[in-house]
């Protein structure tokens, strides 16, 4: 955050230039230098100011990308790989100007092992496209943020959503990947086994390095078998405490929900307005389980008896295709619907994360603290991981509401820092979390800071993100 | 391999002295430079040649080991961190001298959060002791490589074995590391949240480093809730295509063993002797299951129709904890059984690592080349994760027999490499693999350097492992 601390860098002009030059000699019309499309290119789903790049760049192939990075390199101008800018972070912005590099044309299927459980794709397929893609095979890929976001993109924010409280991040779900790098070179971090031990693990390296350490050309990504039963439901409680201590007891009874969505108050009733529903306007538990109809069954009666502990209501799983899809359509548009609350305003949304047990005195503790401070922020997270987004609603345009929202962000990450957690589960670091960053690691960020100097020494790749250099 | 290419290096001499002299002064008898206690500290299970260090310091805490590296760094001085001596490719060796760390002092749990499935403890302990102390917890680690390792030197290694089927590697099971790095200050790579996008993962790149970029000075591990039902059983096969296609099937039925084990016919020729032991001298698998008395007794019957489908004896599990202990104590003793075949001779346990579709390609193919050559070479391994090890017998005294083994484990490695695969699934590079490592990933071993480099410029830690610099 810190609005007030990001700013426009340094430019190296002459060399901009002479890139844009040689990109739209050698790329034509998939050079574009119009201000709407770079301005698409900064726009993210983010509080955070816009900072277009120069131009915007459209690969086609691993070696156009090589292209690009050794033309780059040789006159040290920056580049920003870009999957469909659902960041939240800034990390598209480009404050010390530079190319975009839209990697939307590089969106092909390149192999699916359906034996190996694996497939790998091109960074710019959507996450939607590649489920669809795979329809027929029998498996899907998991991860879900919510966004139809790039895999490419939730690889570089080590992404994870709803399901990863069963099937892991993407640091879980990536198998390799190749990158071009500094040198303009594509390497290959790892092969398809299913574990290795050779050396220093740059898979895991580039899996939430934001695009500061090269730009990834394809991904291997592991795949799970559709479940032959899906089955999900709905559970209001009397307080947020009861449907946190619900989510906690069901965690530690080892019941491998496959998704365990908390929404607070608000958020239901910014859901209910926004998605035309009509549930309990309470603290609410959005549950899923993957399984056969046998151990689905199980897991639903034995999340419901904890449930009932808490005073939850009935709890009642269905497998019914429509009444989840409307369930989980609801879930997925919560941002847009706390975006509802409060039109033309800006929104923050924040990311902690803590160890379960935490999860309910980190929720409390927060929910006094909006309350106390007269917010207007509903939460909505991903319990079963611990971690929950505060929708925090602030006039963007008012410095004193400004103020008032950052100091909220502040002190909220460091409630989870207090409780071993940590300021992002999943969104990433990019321009807004850097002072928590720094909080939250100290000098463990020299550590990151001399691998970027190391691989990629002229700060070429998405500069200005992670970490001051 | 290519036992001719490992060499002493370049020893700075004067460096060594003014180390041993101060840690000396610092460390009294807490320091020793006996021959005995230095060729324990090069003592590898390993068919590579030990290379003593000068002397082994006993740190006890991590402000002791901060001292040591303050030491090293202003000496130029390797040093080479050392937990139980268990591993396989001479990670442990002092090619240029140095010093040795031996963490067996540092060996106590910090902390054990049981309402979080986690736990902290010093990086000496070993797997063994950590779960003698966790089981008044209802928790347990699972991981288990076999030998009775240091749980530091498994995130070393990035280790796995028999429970990584079911539940992952090292890579999977830490959540956190403290490590003193050249700066000679302790950093920490993450809190106890169970996912986070703060940057560079960290965590996972000092898992599997070797002890190349610092030393590990505390480890925070994932734990699993002890299963409510255990139960396991043997099933023979007539030929270890059977068994391996049973153990293809079985994962791509999406059945969560939590063991399967393949040991070949010599294996088990030699496991029966060793162990004393009467299974029948065919193509074996050891199978377990965690999880309810229902559940277990599902994937039981589900396993046992596979199984027959391929040929397999019966398969009867049984949760009587004395026959079980009989079965896992003699796949623990593999090795042993392995050596017991050539008393005094040398032996190579190679992993590769393939992707489970081609396990049974990989394995005949490699069963073929031992019989075309003549070779005793008993396999055995975690064949859920298309990772198996061949126990090559040779005699290390005579230079025909060594090319011979070596020209082997280089055809083997290749032919992983052919199917996707890799040279090591949980052992390491060490010293041992590293044209191998050269070949699988190339110019990926540039990155690697450079991260190296980076956070290590005086190449003081473990220096000579993974790769030349």
């Amino acid at each position: 955050m810190a609005l007030s601390a990001i700013k426009t860098g340094r430019r190296n002009e002459s060399g901009i230039a002479a890139v844009i030059a040689a990109l739209s000699e050698r790329f034509g019309e998939r050079l574009q230098t119009g201000e709407a499309v770079r301005a698409q290119h900064a726009h993210t789903t983010t509080y955070i100011p816009g900072q277009l790049p120069d131009a915007v760049v459209f690969p086609q192939s691993s070696e156009e990308v090589q292209a690009i990075v050794a033309l780059a390199s040789e006159h040290k101008v920056p580049l920003i790989a870009f999957g469909t800018g659902s960041s939240l972070e800034g990390h598209i912005n480009a404050p010390f100007g530079g190319i975009s590099v839209d990697m939307g044309r590089m969106d092909r299927v390149l192999e699916v092992n359906a034996s190996d459980f694996d497939c790998t794709v091109e960074p710019g397929i959507t996450r939607e496209a590649l489920n669809t893609y795979l329809r027929d095979t029998g498996l899907f890929f998991p991860i879900d943020p919510g966004a139809n976001a790039s895999i490419g993109g939730m690889a570089s924010t080590r992404a994870s959503g709803t399901n990863a409280v069963r099937y892991g991040t993407m640091k879980d779900n990536v198998l390799a990947l190749t990158v071009v790098t500094a040198g303009a070179k594509e390497i290959r971090t790892a092969h398809r086994a299913k574990k290795s031990s050779t050396g220093y693990d740059l898979t895991r390296l580039f899996v939430g390095a934001e695009g500061t350490l090269g730009i990834i050309t394809s991904i291997t990504l592991r795949l799970q078998g559709i479940p032959e039963t899906i089955a999900g439901g709905v559970c209001s409680f009397p307080t947020t405490a009861d449907a946190c201590n619900t989510v906690i007891l069901t965690i530690q009874s080892g019941i491998p929900v496959a998704r365990i969505e908390l929404l607070d108050e608000t958020q239901m009733r910014a859901s209910n307005a926004y998605s035309g529903l009509t549930f309990p306007e309470q603290p609410t538990l959005f549950v899923e389980f993957h399984g056969n109809p046998e151990t689905v069954a199980l897991q639903s009666r034995q999340f419901a008896e904890i449930a009932a502990e808490f005073g939850g209501t009935e709890f009642r799983s269905t497998a019914n295709l429509e009444e989840r899809n409307q369930l989980w359509k609801a879930r997925h548009n919560a941002y847009w619907a706390q975006k509802s609350l409060m039109p033309g305003g800006g929104i923050i949304s924040t990311d902690v994360c803590v160890p379960i047990s935490r999860l309910a005195d980190c929720v409390e503790a927060t929910q006094e603290d909006i309350r106390a401070h007269g917010l207007l922020a509903p939460i909505v997270g991903h319990a079963g991981d611990g971690n929950f987004h505060v929708g925090l609603l602030f006039d963007d345009k008012d410095p004193a509401d400004i103020a008032k929202a950052e100091a909220f962000v502040a002190r909220l990450n460091d409630r989870a820092l207090s409780m071993d957690g940590t300021c992002t589960g999943e969104h990433g670091i990019g321009q807004g979390k850097m002072p928590f960053l720094e909080k939250e690691l100290g000098d463990a960020l020299d550590l990151m800071r001399q691998i970027k100097h190391g691989l990629d020494p002229d700060n070429i790749f998405n500069p200005g993100k992670i970490f001051a250099m």
